[in-house]
């Protein structure tokens, strides 16, 4: 018998890999922090001892979700600004709190009640774009979660750096400070094509082609930036990025809405990955990606909940339900992204288009134990004919019990155990009072 | 000093009328069931003493939600078949399972744990279409939650009624049976133009007209409805039901997708409520109902969840936050449908549709004590902005900790006071097993 750190039992486990299985009764067996086996339950009780040993009988056992586009820290604006489209939304609400705001303890404070709604709705990794990335990166950091810390680069000056140079030679710093630490990666995270000059879009691919990085960035998020473009350049901001080699497996292009059909053979030839966030490209009315026809073509789709400010949640769980129900009605057909092609884009396909499939993002073995625990057995989840279904289209994020990143516990029947929700509630109301008393009134 | 019932002290209240409006640090006081007051929580000291104080400092207190369309007993259902077109869905699984199972015991078990679901959501009110609607009543009934029940007519044979005369005569019998119970009362409720013949409609026309019902019916669901009607009929279905003397403000046409202009102008003309169901319509990929424009017209839009076999949620919470998202897509612009909007269709739109809005769907003196208490202080809802806003997009059904219906606490603390949650899950148990060995295999 070998003895190991953990081994949990559970009614269900859902890997992933293989597409659309589901394993009854099964155990998965964790050591070092990585998954060593998934194997019935009893031949695990044969096999395997555990220091400790999880009954969860009535749960069902998940890959870690990743929220591939987040600004984490913006959580502290949400509600802030609403009914609104997306232009007056940034310019007249947005920008302005930011402005006044942001700066080295908004970007911490923010950041932990993020993480903290994320770890308590299944969210193991996040894709961060944001202000003072080393702050977010020591705060998952502290935490225990998987991130990766966009490395921003804009045209206007900010609290965090005042121009491409420095944006630049911060993001190197953050790039190095963090290059040892197993749970924190970087990537690339120039705004958007509308916010970044060729000059500075150049000087960024040099400095991702240096680190291998990924690059993050909004791309296509609004009919109003495609005009606005073609007004400015004489060409679509995807034709511009192609332009400037931009277009790879190494690029996340978030949003992606009114994409032409030869956009999306574009997408396809230089295997770009594509970031759908369903949710507030709703409530902005920002427009609609069209994820089955991209899904067709093989391409590489993941999900993100943007900000809390335009959403208003960080819920991956509804946000897997919303891109399966959005593509049902746009492509007419009810069949389109079934259950387990939904649950794949906010796992398995937010680790590829991260680059690191090979540590997270299905439930095998080598992979690490990034896992998340669903209780079955309340009313909302019954009766439960198929465990995948009832997952993406009944299963309410607070049924999430349990939360494991690296095989640590950081949600233990519903208990964050890294970070200290009554600090977090103090100190956001804190913002919240100094950011209302600067709010335009609507 | 007057002495009350019970006296509710709550961090805010939304009382939907006037509209857009929040009161904060009020209290409600109830008298045999009734609001008797509105007023500042200083105020309410003075005035008031009571036998039960609540003081919900960190709640907001809502009316209670009207579920405007449901099959509850079909939760039964739940997750039974997906990702699949309303007509295979229907014929292949739904209709096969409903002939196989559906009894007395089915509805009865089916109503309790939807009854369940409803409350602890947040629903105090809802308007079911399904056989046996005397079961449905007797169960509401002893739940203490507010309901209309469709006397339902159907040109098939079923186990409740073997043709249209039956149908009607025991439609009859369940309205006489609940004349006198102040929570329940009856509609008639026609399945679909496709599934009742002229005969039919006009002998059901003349039983609602003599006791006054509401009527409630499935109207243009899907393309493929209309298209069949037109070949059928050479006329689309709300051109027949026109005809039929059936447009009127006693309609609830439920779903109303693929509508042309002139069909609009008509619902508005004859005063006709639509009964939303946006996230049935998505799952199914039936189409969609173009409330933007239907809401600028004037026309009375309430929404429901349908059942849980098509959504798979009882959540008007969730149905509320989706109708919202959809509308801005749909025409858009993101100011469309803001959240006041949504919560007075999840609300006193739905008492409205259902005629009983001088009893129940807002907050006001004189009206039932029908009230819902939402914890806001959690992480998931903070910092709180707008209150409105905050309930609308980002609040989950979990956040629900009380429910009052005339008064009486329904749910206290999360648990329910009238319905008994083991029993309920152990033949929720027993029908899953029974049902799941006659499916079909996908």
């Amino acid at each position: 018998m070998q003895h190991l750190d953990i081994l949990i039992y559970a009614g269900w486990i859902i890997p992933v890999e293989p597409e659309n299985t589901v394993y009854e009764q099964h155990a998965i067996a964790i050591q070092d922090g990585k998954i060593v086996a998934i194997l019935p339950s009893d031949e695990a009780v044969k096999r395997f001892s555990a220091r400790i040993t999880y009954r969860l009988n009535t749960h069902l056992l998940i890959p870690g979700l990743i929220n591939a586009h987040t600004h984490a820290s913006m959580t502290l604006l949400r509600g802030f600004a609403d009914d609104m489209p997306l232009e007056k939304w940034l310019n007249e609400y947005i920008w302005p709190a930011e402005q006044a705001h942001v700066n080295e303890s908004f970007v911490a404070d923010g950041a932990k009640l993020a993480i903290a709604e994320m770890l308590r709705s299944g969210v193991t990794c996040f894709n961060d774009m944001y202000f003072f990335p080393d702050i977010v990166g020591e705060i998952a950091s502290q935490a225990g979660i998987r991130a990766t810390l966009g490395l921003i680069l804009i045209d206007f000056p900010t609290a965090w750096a005042k121009d491409s140079n420095e944006y630049l030679q911060k993001g190197r710093a953050v790039h190095e400070q963090f290059s040892d630490n197993p749970l924190i990666q970087t990537a690339l995270a120039p705004h958007a094509p509308y916010s970044v000059s060729d000059i500075s879009l150049k000087a960024g691919k040099l400095l991702a082609e240096e680190f291998d990085l990924p690059i993050h960035m909004h791309v296509h998020e609004t009919t109003t930036e495609i005009k606005d473009a073609v007004k400015k350049n004489g060409e679509r901001p995807l034709t511009r990025l192609k332009k400037l080699g931009l277009l790879s497996p190494k690029l996340m292009a978030v949003h992606m809405t009114s994409l032409k059909n030869e956009e999306m053979d574009l997408l396809e030839e230089h295997g770009v990955n594509i970031i759908h966030c369903p949710e507030s490209n709703l409530k902005l009315a920002s427009g609609t990606c069209p994820i089955s026809k991209l899904h067709e073509a093989g391409i590489n789709i993941a999900l993100g909940t943007d900000s809390a400010a335009s959403n208003d949640d960080l819920d991956m769980l509804g946000e897997m339900r919303t891109a399966a129900l959005l593509a049902k009605i746009l492509s007419k057909d009810a069949s389109i992204i079934p259950a387990s092609t939904a649950l794949q884009m906010a796992t398995l396909n937010g680790a590829k288009a991260l680059g690191i499939d090979d540590i997270t993002g299905s439930l095998v073995p080598g992979k690490s134990a990034d896992i998340v625990a669903i209780n079955m057995s309340d009313i909302e989840t019954q009766p439960i004919y198929n465990p995948l279904s009832q997952l993406v289209y009944a299963v309410g994020r607070d049924k999430v019990t349990d939360v494991w990143v690296a095989g640590k516990h950081l949600l233990k029947s519903r208990s964050l155990t890294s970070l200290d929700i009554h600090d977090i509630k103090a100190k956001t109301h804190l913002w919240r009072d100094k950011i209302a008393a600067t709010r335009k009134p609507s």
